[in-house]
Formats: C-alpha cells, structure tokens, sequence
C-alpha cells in the first residue's frame, strides 16, 4: 500500500488527475463540506462518514475533524471494535524515500485505534513496487526501507497485536497468495483501475496488495478489517473487495476509512509529483523543521502586517495551521481560538507558524527519541514478524497450504 | 518451464501452432534432415547442431540422433564441460498431471550429462503457473507436485549437484529476483512472445521463468548453462537473454539445446492440446504400458498382413519405432537393423510394437523401483533443497540483498 496521506506519491497522484481531470481538479486545502471531495467519493461508491460513525471511532483528530470522511463498510468494524471481537488495519508504506510526517500519521492513527480498541495493525512495505516503479536499485531500495523500518518501529505498536511484512523479505507467504489473487486479476482490470503499466512487474503488483490487505484474516480468521487511505487510492481497495469476493476464500471484503490529500507545505497547485518538494522529514531536527517552514510553508496571510491586520489571514488555505487542525493540535477548542485570532488579524502567519513549529518539534522529538533507542533492526523486528505458524495458516487459508 | 519435449504440453503447442501457422505445420514425426524444423531455427535464430557439436556432447541418443538438432550458444557450455570448469543445465516441470514418458526422457538427459561431465542441473517447478493456466486448485496442482517430485527423485541425481526448485515453497528466493527481472520486461515483449493472456499472474510468469534459467548462475557465479528444450519453447529461453543481458546481471546469457517434440501416441495430427490423450504414465504397469501400446500407438504398417509383407512399413511416421529411436533403443546398429526389417516387411507393426513395450517396460521397472524406495518428500527432497547461504548468495547477485 502506499501511503494515505502522503502528498508525495507520484504514481497515484497522477492516477488520480487523470480520473479526475474532466470535471474537477482534487485541492487537497478545503477545510469541510468541499465539493470536490464529495464529488470522488459519490464517483467511487463510497459513503460519508456520518457524525454516528465517528463518535464510534476511538477519538481522534484525523477523524473527529474529518480530514477521513468518507468510508466503506465501516460498520462491520466498529461493531467488532466495540463488542471486543478481532479487528485488524491494513497501513503500509512505500519505502522510496525517508519518511516525512504526512507518511506517519496514519500509522499513529492505527496506533490509537490499537491503544484503544486492541485492533491488529499490518505494516506492509512495498519495496517490489518501488522498486518496479522508480529509477532506484534494489539496493537503494533496501536501505529505505531499513531506514522506513526503524520509523515504523519508532511509532511504538504492540508487538502481540502488529505484523510488519516487507514484499520481498515476506515473499515466502506474500507471493503465492498474490498468485492465488492472480487467478482471476485481468490486465483489462488492473489497466481500468491503475492505468496502462509500463511492465509486468507493476501489472502484477495489484496482486500484491490484495494480498496485503487479506493477510490479516488469511493469519487470523475472518474479521473486519480496516484501511485508512487516501480517497484517491479506494480503487485499490475495490480490487482487493472484487477479488476477494470472487476467490470464495475465508474473509471479508475489507472495509476502508478514506482521507483527504495531507496538504503539502508550498501550499495550493503545489501538490508535488516528482518528490523533491520541501517537506518535513522524521529525522529534521528542530532548526531544520523551523527552517522548513518558516521558508516553505503556504499561509493564508496578507500581503503586508498592515493587510493582515486589517482583512486577517485565512486558515483554511494556511499550511501551518491545517497541519494543527489535521493532527497537531488535539484540542478543538484551542484549534478554533487558532482559527478566530487569525480570521480577526489578530495572529499573524509567523506567529502561527511558531506554533505549529512548536507542535510538530515536539511530535518529532518523541518520534526520534524512541527511535534512537531502537537496537539493531534484525532484533527489534524480530517481534513483529510473522511466526512460522502464522504464515503457514496464512498459506492454508489462501488455499496454498505448500509440499 | 515446461518440459522440452512434452507433447500434451497445451500452451506452448498452441503458440506454436500460431507462430507456424503461416508457411508451414510442425510434424513431430519427421526422422531427420525435415526442411519444417530447419526453418523452425532459422525462423528464431538459432543453428543447426554441427556433426563435431553432437560428438563432444555425452553420447546420449537424444542428441546423437539428432532429437536434439539445433542449439544456441552451446559451445562455451561444451567448453566448460570438456575442461572441468562449473557448467549447468535447467530442465523444468510443470507439475499439472502425473508425468509421462516423455516428462521424463530430457530429465534423464540431464542426468547422463551430468555423471559424464559433473554438470550442475537445476529443476524447477512451476507450479505457480500451472495453477494460473490450468482450471485446477493449488491444493490438486500441490498434489501433483508432490507426486512430481517423487518421479524427479527416482531419476536418481546426485544430490551435491542438483537442486530442485519449486516456485510457490522457494517464493522467498523465486519471487525477488523475478521482481529484479521484470522491471524491464514489458507488457509488449511478453506478449509478442507468450501472447495475450488472461490474467496478470500469467503476464508475470516470463519473469519467474526466466528466474530459473538464470539461477545456476546467481547462485554458483557466472557458468554457461544449458537449457534442453523443445524448439518451440525457444522464445522462454530469448525473453531470458534479453533480459539477462538488459540488466546486467554478474550472469551469461543461458545457451539452448532445441529439440523435436516427442511424437504423441495416436499419431501424425493426433498432437494433444487438451492433455486427455492416451500416454504412458511412469507409474504405469506393464500390463498397462502393453495395452495402452498396442491399443493407441499409431504405426506406420499397412492395412493388412499381405500388403505389409509386400509394401514394407514406414519407420518414420510409426510411433513404437520412434520411441526406439529417441530414447529406448541405444545401440544404433539394432535400430537400423529394426528399420530395414520394418522397411523390408519382415518386421511387423505388432512385432514392433512388443519390442518397444519390453524396453518401455524395463526402463519404467528401473524408474518405479527406484520410486519406490523413497522415503517421505521432505527427508528425499532436503538434500536437493537450496541452502540458506545459496538462497543468500543468489538474492545477492541478482541484486536483491534484504534487509
């Protein structure tokens, strides 16, 4: 899976213009109510997220404040979640590149979900599609994803209720699944969904995913299982439900949170397709994130002081301040002081975006803390791994129980 | 890969026939010098197999009778052969019914090759495609592979140079260098050489394939490999260098032996596409074999006793005596003998047809003895099992390190 919110995934970005090229341009900036994404939830099927649903949900700014606000079968989840009853989430990473905060916060959004509800978190991490996508060598590939590793881990998940499997380290169980999904997987259906693929590797990647987003009920059982991710890659979500339906195999269809575009820092239009946009990495330490922003980050400020504190700024087109409203400012009432201070002219840009600097200094602060007291990556992913047993049930569910 | 000279082998006849169709129709039963299997080479590029080419191959009928008649790239492998150095010969399975006959003579090839030369051959078995292309479920293709296997293990090869490979139970090594190969295997290559397909696991396949020809190669460094084959079959081994040299890999591009296909028992035209023809299956008794012989097997005898005495028979078109002459019959003197009687009408079609169920019968007695005194798949198949350092040392050289 690639990444929910990550701003930076060129291959479904593009995907995504292209579908919605005809009649609207997807801006990732709306605060709520935005017609845009109404619109591509109603083109994939899916359903709103209704007020119920997200009282439902463990509390968490991502959802209380919509930034998910499209779902798919749901419901199936939070009864599970409720009544005790497994449950898992799907959240994988595209190991391309280091990290930046948008591609970590889904992943302390399943945290929550876990801390509260016991929910089994699947980490996957795609290096085989990397790989066949980018200009990169497996090598490369493999020192991010070591790199990618050492994030996931520094999240903090419980080892007894998360499974971290990478693509090609996991290829024992992952690809004879994805083979057993391939049976039925048309290049007509892949090219609908992901566009005419450049080789046959990316082809048979769909298969791979489906296999991602099985695996926690392939491991466990059937359960509900749930996959934050952002609105644009519900299409492969539906692959996996179309498979998964049509293999008669022992699981439900997967059920999906969808999300808003993580805006990026340089602001509207900016939305970056090549990956070398400014952006906020997991290891920045404090001089560099304040530097990050303080050059890069889109406001919603006027023009001179005089202006701004005439006509006031516009935080729902302001970067620092969709970054608090998104995740780093957790206090609704605060959040919306932000709001009204910088509506009335009262808060300025740079003042705002010390704040946000503060915030997001110290989200990293503990990220890396725990990262940097991480040991060697062989013994702390240890844990995380599939058992023996776990992937040979995986295997028996599958229908590809081996010699 | 599929087995060089396989007749019920449906996909790879069916692509011939296409490829063919034009200008002429493939006839397996030609004995020798048919302008049809000249232009078969020519058409792909390959050269016919030179007079001092057979005589540095081990003596072997296949190949001193020319069943073998054309090759690609075969001298560095004689080379190596002739002066000690590591050389290796891939010849594969497709495990998606019980083995017949002629599953099993380039297996026994490879063996010949190898205690005369100590050849290192590799035998993978697909059976992640035969799932794919076959309307069978991975639990019934398992149970062929592992009934395979076994006739694979009664051939008798010497474990310290042989490895036996299957594609779903070695995915861990299988499916990361296919993904190192297919990043540069387009859709377009794969299906102007395999043709459309219906799935995108089958779209992948090439790259799987042409993971096994290479494999010898990543695992024991840089050999030339030999890969026995129907001459049909020739593009698989072309997909593979092309993308062995389009990578580049630490590998040379593997050499091909090409051979005619194995006459099917029914006869001229009677080559099966639906693999329902009568065969003789290795686990066949003799009473079986003799039936099956003398009710299917198509002669080249005259309608009745009075003609055939008088006209003579025609050895080239009569099944029983191709089977003599591929494989059953090593002395070449008996067999000419056997055809100028058959020619001269001494010899009669049921006469024949008994000589060669007595050398089939002896032949499969050895094979099922040894079969039959195997102990379970796992302990048999361990020693022919790549080991974790080779595994290691072939995702290494293909690129694909891991974590």
């Amino acid at each position: 899976m690639t990444n929910p919110t990550d701003p930076t995934d060129d291959r479904t970005d593009s995907r995504l213009s292209e579908t919605a090229a005809d009649d609207f341009t997807v801006t990732p900036y709306a605060v709520e109510g935005d017609i845009d994404y109404e619109k591509l939830t109603e083109r994939f099927g899916a359903d709103p997220l209704t007020d119920e649903q997200i009282a439902r949900f463990p509390d968490h700014p991502l959802v209380r404040r919509r930034t998910f606000y499209a779902a798919r079968d749901v419901d199936r989840y939070l009864e599970a979640a409720e009544s005790g009853a497994p449950h898992s989430i799907v959240t994988g990473r595209g190991p391309s590149g280091p990290m930046h905060l948008g591609h970590v916060l889904p992943l302390y959004l399943a945290k929550r979900f876990q801390r509260e509800t016991g929910a089994t978190v699947y980490i996957p991490l795609s290096d085989d599609e990397k790989f066949l996508a980018k200009d990169q060598s497996f090598a490369d590939i493999g020192e991010r994803t070591r790199d990618n590793l050492r994030d996931v881990l520094a999240v903090g998940f419980d080892p007894d209720r998360t499974r971290i499997v990478v693509d090609t380290a996991d290829a024992d169980v992952i690809y004879p699944i994805a083979v057993r999904l391939a049976k039925h997987l048309t290049p007509a259906t892949v090219e609908g969904v992901y566009g005419e693929q450049e080789t046959v590797g990316l082809q048979f990647y769909p298969a791979v995913q489906a296999t991602h987003l099985l695996l926690p009920q392939l491991v466990a059982g059937r359960q509900p299982t749930l996959v934050p991710i952002a609105v644009d890659q519900d299409p492969h979500v539906r692959v996996c439900r179309d498979v998964a339906a049509k293999e008669a195999l022992p699981v439900d269809k997967p059920g999906a949170l969808l999300g808003r575009f993580l805006p990026s820092l340089e602001g509207p239009g900016k939305m970056s397709s090549s990956g070398d946009a400014p952006s906020i990495e997991l290891t920045d330490d404090p001089d560099t994130v304040a530097e990050t922003i303080r050059t890069h980050a889109y406001t919603g400020g006027q023009p001179t002081l005089e202006q701004h504190r005439e006509r006031g700024g516009d935080p729902s087109v302001d970067v620092p301040f969709q970054y608090l409203r998104f995740f780093f400012e957790p206090d609704d009432d605060e959040l919306e002081r932000l709001a009204a201070d910088y509506r009335a002219g009262d808060l300025l840009s740079g003042e705002l975006k010390a704040i946000a600097i503060d915030r997001i200094t110290d989200f990293l602060a503990d990220h890396q803390r725990r990262r940097s007291e991480l040991g060697s990556l062989a013994d702390e992913l240890e844990p995380y791994e599939l058992s023996a047993n776990e992937r040979a049930r995986a295997l028996e569910s599958a229908g590809v129980p081996g010699l």
